[in-house]
């Protein structure tokens, strides 16, 4: 599936703004083990971000992004902010549920919105438990974007999408490149990772997917074909978690530091880009699928939000 | 070493135009194994693009493909226009060899240069044998560019290199990806040898690089673990050439075809992207890599000529 399985971000305009939640509720924090929503009753926005279904080390690494987010950027966030069916939503049996919560960065923040989301999703073959975080800025600068996508197809089958996502055409813009990729030494928590004989390259079906990426980018499988289990949780808890931690890091030190000066012919250029980038993940990805999942009802509600925050 | 091995290909400007000969002499057709040029005597001009010390499916591959390029495309081709000095040139010792030869399109083609190399390089590790062969096109046309590139690194391990490389940014203009990556079917061709257990994702050392690639680029190395040489000689037999004769006829038709119409504005922003991607490869690798193999006198000479062509 392009851009791997889950909703892409999205940005809420105010009009639509309705409960405010941080991303995690107190209980979050806490390492007992979760309580899914029960099945076809609406969820209560405490137990959101609770992220049920999930192994420990997934959850953590999780949690542990959106603390390290908050607690290094709150003060450019506002409070999240999502019409409360879309909080939370599930498809008719309540065997598939999503959830997604957005804070949208202040007037004065770089920070176009910061979107956390979860999603269990039935299939015939298994369940898949995808989590993402996706960190947009706004055309003020021209620092790239983070995302943060773990996808759990089996307990021995990951997906691991890591990447800070350029603004720019590298190719015309090596100095772009320099800034963001080189001299942030990215390429060494890549290669890390690569190391693992369980990790292995990921080929989206998505051509365009592929392009969206950067060349440090992290976009790889994690396999146990011994049927290992405690072996990939164990990937995820030593080497994904202070990975995603370490990436993490560095694109909140650009976001603190701030970029380039950007012009405003540079503001459009961001702009029609960034815009791209969305409406092809939608056009892609979401279009499709969500109805599948979520019943025609489900997916228009939630569709409906997304494409009115996209803007498109 | 940042775009594989082997020098970037050189547009040769008339000024500097030689002796004229096509890249193959009558006898690289022939299956006979050929002698290498002895060792301090300068190579007859006939022998230059007999590949010595190649294995045998390796400069089949090779052979093939320049003759599938000189009888599809030599009617936009003027003749091989080289000097004599610099169409083979050797180190001091002659244990390191190299040969260029070019072939420029005529006026009216969209063809700017098609370019055959190779190259043998003693290291104290073993011998480098590096064959390629680079098809850039000119700002009339934004079809891609086609690159083949086969580096062996020892009898059981080989990178390859084999792309058509996009001429715009794919994020801003999906219709490019569609016309030329989607619509001719080129993911298979990557797949096919991505199906090998031999074959493997190979990461350039250089992000730039990594960006030119296209999304259906197959850059990968071929290995064999258990030492067994006549393996690697049958995947470049039975896939490698097969699939790269598929990759140059796709390209082929394109260029046979025509590209979309290109308006003065795209022209001047294709030529400044080409521009780049060729002066990234020459300070990237060349400018440090040719002195080491050949000497300061030889690389000199060698880089005056393709700084020149490249109009950088």
């Amino acid at each position: 599936m392009p851009f791997t399985f889950s909703p892409p971000p999205c940005l809420l305009p105010p009009k639509l703004l309705g409960a405010r939640t941080p991303f995690l509720s107190p209980s979050s924090y806490s390492s007992a083990s979760p309580t899914p929503p029960r099945m076809g009753q609406p969820a209560r926005a405490s137990k959101l971000m609770e992220f049920p279904h999930l192994v420990a080390p997934h959850r953590n690494t999780m949690v542990g992004l959106i603390s390290a987010v908050e607690n290094r950027l709150g003060a450019h966030l506002l409070p999240s902010a999502v019409p409360s069916d879309v909080e939370y939503y599930q498809n008719e049996s309540g065997t598939s549920q999503g959830t997604l919560s957005i804070r949208c960065g202040i007037d004065s923040s770089p920070i176009d919105f910061i979107l956390a989301s979860w999603l269990h999703l039935e299939q015939a073959t298994g369940a898949f438990e995808i989590t993402n975080i996706a960190c947009y800025l706004n055309s003020s600068t021209d620092v790239p974007h983070f995302q943060f996508e773990l996808v759990q197809c089996s307990p021995t089958y990951f997906i691991l999408f890591l990447d800070l996502i350029p603004r720019k055409d590298i190719v015309l813009h090596p100095d772009y490149l320099k800034t963001f990729y080189e001299d942030t030494q990215l390429e060494s928590c890549r290669q890390r990772l690569d190391r693992l004989p369980e990790v292995q390259p990921y080929f989206s079906s998505s051509l365009y997917f592929r392009r969206v990426v950067s060349p440090t980018g992290i976009l790889v499988s994690i396999k146990c074909d011994d049927g290992r289990a405690e072996r990939i949780e164990e990937i995820i808890r030593e080497h994904v978690n202070p990975i995603a931690n370490e990436v993490a890091g560095i694109w909140m030190d650009m976001c603190i530091a701030g970029g380039r000066e950007v012009s405003e012919l540079e503001r459009a250029e961001l702009e029609k880009r960034d815009s791209l980038i969305k409406r092809k993940a939608i056009d892609m990805d979401l279009s499709s699928s969500m109805p599948k999942q979520f019943g025609e009802e489900v997916a228009g509600r939630v569709l409906r939000v997304i494409r009115n925050a996209y803007k498109i």
